[in-house]
């Protein structure tokens, strides 16, 4: 794996819209990996595909992975907000670790922006935490372009603020 | 039925918490009743109690209800927003018809605060429609001493932006 961070990117992966069976467990060592999440949270990564399995897209969860030299590295989830017009959530994003810092996170947004896109959709709004330890997350977001549409202050606890990103796509 | 117009608010109504297996069709009765909300919106209301009653305590869906001299004219939906600690979304709130004008909903609203302070929740959330025909629904939400955290414009579609009010119980 040491010598894939030496690799300089090449996007040479495909991208895959199709949820597998054996995606689940792709997913979880892919957030896992990244020693970033709480179980829990976790959990709800991998519950998002097994929901998009058994439901298809009824689920509201749309899946890109990106399928690189026989190993899926990154993947994003996102969908339409139940009860908007084009308003989408982009749910997940993230990128295997020793994978990471060769672009594959921004190509899989680009990506999932394109597909949203020609989904009619408007809006994205991406959601996290304003703790110090989140500001690797937060400056990915706005190296992506998205700017804060609102904070609220210990939303996911005492001193743990909510921050809301947004992208417009039809401005 | 045009008597209990007349009738003054007594607030002699008994409240219940505990779901009962014919709560799903009197909530599509009342939530109908308001001529309010879009048939998906009903679907959606209906949903969360059907939920809750296969679920149990793990749907996150709590409810109170308010029996009144044999009929339920009223309810609110809440519940701990996921991966948040103490932080609440009134999921629902709503009055039939013609029982509306009497307080019930602000009862309503009180005794679910009063409910989710007493399981530590630290914050409450409501989320409605910035559109000119929620003018009431803001309204209440601003008697109710409800403050607008966040608007995010255009959120559920074009012209139509998402108010955030918020209600802290611990400041």
């Amino acid at each position: 794996m040491s010598s894939q961070n030496q690799t300089p990117a090449t996007f040479d992966c495909i991208v895959r819209d199709e949820v597998l069976p054996h995606d689940p467990d792709i997913i979880r060592a892919i957030v896992e990996s990244t020693d970033f999440f709480h179980p829990w949270e976790v959990n709800i990564a991998v519950e998002l595909a097994e929901e998009r399995l058994s439901k298809g897209v009824a689920s509201g969860y749309e899946f890109l992975f990106a399928d690189c030299n026989g190993s899926t590295d990154g993947y994003v989830c996102f969908g339409e907000i139940p009860c908007t017009r084009g308003s989408y959530d982009v749910y997940w994003i993230a990128v295997r670790r020793e994978c990471q810092g060769q672009g594959l996170g921004r190509r899989l947004m680009q990506l999932a922006e394109l597909r949203i896109q020609q989904l009619a959709g408007r809006r994205i709004y991406l959601e996290t935490s304003g703790r110090p330890d989140y500001l690797p997350t937060r400056t990915f977001y706005e190296r992506c372009q998205y700017t804060v549409a609102a904070e609220l202050p210990d939303f996911y606890a005492p001193g743990d603020s909510k921050i809301v990103y947004v992208k417009c796509l039809d401005t």
